[in-house]
């Protein structure tokens, strides 16, 4: 695994940075680096892409989390956090534009510097369920 | 990144594997290996969850490529196919049950033997976009 660019954005430190991207109105820009940007051809007819990437201020893991948004104890595998046996985020971003080997994004939810692995387009017929459940999401104490 | 666990399925050829989750209807499972088996607390409480594993059969990419779907060459990353820079797959699948470290799934489109990289709840919240557009795939010539 190599980084195929970098993620821009103005969070500095992981206080700040919002817990998902339907929780930030944020805006960053997306680096491809030059030897990978034939590969953005057409990218720009998608609304909205999944970006992949390395949680690179994450070193450690435990089976047992509390996440962001609880106050109890649920299986890592079971929650998003960020310090994961394979520390790979995904976000699904809105496309802004793009110049080049530069994607314009918003609702950026990731350091500033975030190694870039991947991105894909979203597809709702590939990307979006319905009749879901989701667990202690819907029981959860915070908002 | 190291495997956390390997995807089985009945899908031994690249040929045979469907194109997207939505478009099948195997069942499969999924073996988290035992060290890994506690992270997957409260997991049976979310009808679907992301699988992130290595496409293991892809070891070349171009930065152009016909997608399954359509019969014109598009930016490898406006497209879902697997062969990439980073070999990550990423699909969503229902979850029918779990026992201990095993879990039955619907929906599995990968190769038997896949390595698991990561799982992650499903969350309509965070994985859901409206308003979306999808350039050539709205226009793509095979359905």
């Amino acid at each position: 695994m190599k980084p195929i660019g970098v993620i821009h954005s103005s969070f500095r430190e992981k206080a700040q940075t919002p817990i998902q991207p339907t929780r930030s109105l944020g805006v960053g820009t997306v680096e491809v680096y030059p030897e990978y940007a034939g590969g953005l051809q057409d990218i720009e007819g998608f609304s909205h892409i999944i970006l992949l990437y390395i949680f690179h201020q994450s070193h450690e893991y435990s089976l047992l989390v509390k996440p962001f948004l609880d106050d109890h104890l649920h299986g890592l595998f079971a929650t998003r956090h960020p310090e994961r046996p394979n520390p790979i985020g995904f976000s699904i971003v809105r496309l802004l534009s793009r110049s080049d080997n530069i994607l314009k994004i918003k609702g950026v939810d990731v350091l500033d510097g975030t190694p870039l692995l991947d991105i894909k387009p979203y597809v709702p017929d590939f990307d979006v369920r319905t009749d879901v459940k989701t667990g202690w999401y819907a029981q959860r104490s915070k908002k």
